[in-house]
């Protein structure tokens, strides 16, 4: 067998301080980034290709001799300093079982096993359990930052027995994103808690994503705003209270020019189709089991769901045309236009406040009916740096739990409450333009619509 | 051991068509329901003391000859024809495995139990599998209709074997609501499709309700109604397209006198607090599963679980009116009041279409993905006489899908989107008023507010 450089097959004096088995993108970052911060990592994966490709990366990047690849599971295995720490980064389901399946025919007592993939919570519940017949101790640990995150440093949400987080303290420390009051992780809680904070983090995204879409579709529609204008007003925002990632990416992408073809801009050809991960769906059928109302990520599920039926939409919009008058909407005038954008970034950010208390309280109550004795101001400050939904609000969120950890809700923060109330005039506002304008001609003549057809 | 009159040990001659197990109110009302279509029943509850009150009533009621009650499950059994059907009506969950194993002691291969409840689907088809092994057919049949329709005609949705639902058609096409186009029950379909079918009622029936407080809450709040104008605007109502059983009880409810202390209304009394059944919740699980957008059961859910949080949105109407200004609502001329009155019932409808297009879709997404060969027109029919969600604009539905069984959604059938598109306006405008008229004064001074609380 040719082996490439670094990559070893029955290494003899190896030995690394952690191993990663599932090279895809996020796996071969994360193990980079372990290197960086100056620990020794063996990598696995069943396909031997991404291993050496991680290796090519390794040496590229000058890690070369922190990071070592290897062919055989049995080989990796053994490379490892004991306790072996092994990060897996599969997809979720069954390859995580196969996975642990084989690796644990070379493990022993007392060894860890970390799964840093979007698990359903109780998958890593059971498996917990079963690894724990072997005397093997196991980790679901959500990792959030995407490719880049897991390279430069993401926000990790490890949970599981705490003899096991502190295996791998050291490195999940030091590879996570830094904050002004430390590193974006901490030991959750036991269990499921990681994945299960981890899938809530997921659905607060949505969440925003679905906010930040409307806020656009607003300004776009009745605003009249230009992609220029847009990137223009979110550069604005994202200098205030609505700073986050999601906000600037959103301005880098509205001013992207289209390179392909040199004309107009990449946005205006994006199909408006998505899909979903299984994370916004358990997040919105744990919040229905938990009692909890969380009507802004359902909101943005539902979204999701309905962008899906293109084909049913086009449909839909050639049979409504031809039912409505058309309409004929004057444009807005600049003081009217600069209104608008206030009272959209005001609604944008009370919504969020919204948004993030449903979050917040379906983790509570599930860390309630779980024993999880979770943080809740701890879990927003990890959420500071690193993930997608790395925000200054979050440290708000954060000071809110310190002034009182069993706040019924961020609602009720007093705080949050002064903002709410003092946005509420622009909200109420942007929700009667939303609801109003695109048949403003029609609704004048609405008034003498009577007939039903029901009689008919 | 003794034993009213009717209330046989060990029956020598007896054979009954048919019997039931578990006499809690709906139990006895369905017990006396087939006896009166003229089907001689035999009925058991693990406590005697329900069999002997249900002897009791049949005897007051004239049916003494039709019905039988038994004290021993094994009398109880061997008192009917073969193949034996029997119904049982327990509490979903364990009491119905356990009636299960009690009944399948006597049973003999080719009898049939018929699951009464509102049962999760799942569990249906799982015990479809455990009593085959026993040659036992097994149905999952939803009922709906509450105590009045279980005795008068109820509507039901079998589901399960076509040779289980041949051997008890006949009595359930009597016991059932009948229709001017037949009786209020079909052979849904295999397996747990009854049992799905019945959820999404109960599903719909919770948008149904909400929206129903929602149209009361704004005439209330916004057109400042009394409970007497109320009672007259849904009557007018209940004699158009609204005609249903819901809004029925409503003005029956509005104009109701609290006659326990002679003063005031009945409603105003009643605490803003309720609970809920499995149904619900598993509607809107169910929903998020396949990909459907149910926004308007899945707000009638959160509005529930909202309103069970009473203690906290105490405490949080004591916060915010400390924070607020105090409204001042100038009250509506008596045009604008007309307008709105008129404004709201083309809302209800036009929302009520909307809420329905989710639940077909629900159910048309179930079956596709179970292979359950559903007819949606055919469900709607039967939802026309008996269950709770009765209504007129049911016959409309089953009319949609008739022409065009394939339907994307009710939404996009030309009658609907004619009936939605004329009252667009209407709907538009409730929104608004929903949504502005509370902080009216507030909204005046609130373009002034820009200070925001970011930077302290």
């Amino acid at each position: 067998m040719y082996n490439p450089p670094n990559v070893a097959v029955n290494p003899e004096n190896m030995t690394s301080r952690i191993g990663l088995c599932g090279l895809a993108v996020m796996g071969q970052n994360l193990a980079l980034n372990i290197a960086e911060k100056g620990f020794s990592i063996s990598v696995f994966n069943r396909s031997s290709s991404k291993t050496d490709a991680t290796v090519e990366r390794a040496q590229k990047e000058g890690l070369g001799d922190k990071l070592v690849g290897f062919h055989e599971m049995r080989d990796f295995v053994t490379s490892l300093q004991k306790p072996r720490c092994v990060i897996i980064l599969v997809q979720a389901g069954a390859p995580v079982d196969s996975t642990i399946a084989s690796l644990s025919e070379h493990l022993e007592a007392g060894d860890i096993i970390i799964d840093g993939g979007n698990e359903w919570y109780e998958n890593t519940e059971r498996r917990s359990l079963e690894v724990a017949k072997k005397g093997l101790l196991y980790m679901g640990m959500g990792v959030s930052g995407g490719e880049e995150g897991a390279r430069n440093g993401p926000a990790m949400m490890p949970g599981g027995l705490p003899e096991a987080y502190a295996a791998i303290e050291d490195i999940v420390t030091k590879i996570s994103a830094q904050v002004d009051d430390g590193p974006c992780v901490t030991h959750v809680g036991p269990g499921g808690a990681g994945n299960f904070v981890k899938m809530v983090h997921n659905g607060i995204e949505y969440g925003d994503m679905q906010l930040i879409s409307e806020a656009y579709d607003i300004l776009k529609t009745v605003g009249g705003l230009s992609n220029e204008d847009l990137a223009k007003v979110f550069r604005e925002w994202n200098a205030g209270e609505l700073q986050s990632y999601l906000i600037e990416i959103s301005y880098l992408i509205f001013e992207k020019k289209d390179d392909q073809t040199s004309e107009g801009y990449v946005l205006d050809k994006i199909l408006d189709k998505t899909g979903m991960k299984g994370t916004g769906k358990w997040t919105i059928q744990q919040a229905a089991e938990l009692s909890v109302a969380a009507p802004t990520m359902a909101t943005a599920l539902d979204a999701r769901f309905l962008s899906g039926l293109k084909t049913e939409r086009v449909a839909a919009e050639e049979l409504y045309s031809s039912l409505r008058p058309t309409s004929d909407n004057t444009p807005l005038t600049d003081g009217e236009k600069a209104q608008l954008i206030d009272d959209v970034r005001q609604a944008l950010y009370a919504s969020k406040i919204c948004s993030y208390a449903q979050g917040m309280n379906i983790i509570r109550n599930k860390g309630q009916s779980m024993g999880w004795n979770l943080d809740l101001g701890e879990i927003a400050r990890i959420w500071k740096g690193g993930c997608i939904i790395r925000a200054g609000f979050l440290d708000r969120i954060k000071k809110a739990y310190d002034r009182d950890a069993s706040l019924a809700s961020l609602l009720v923060d007093k705080e949050f409450a002064e903002e709410l109330v003092s946005r509420e005039g622009a909200w109420r506002r942007v929700l009667t333009k939303g609801a109003f304008h695109t048949l403003w001609s029609d609704m004048q003549s609405a008034d003498s619509i009577t007939t039903t057809h029901y009689n008919r």
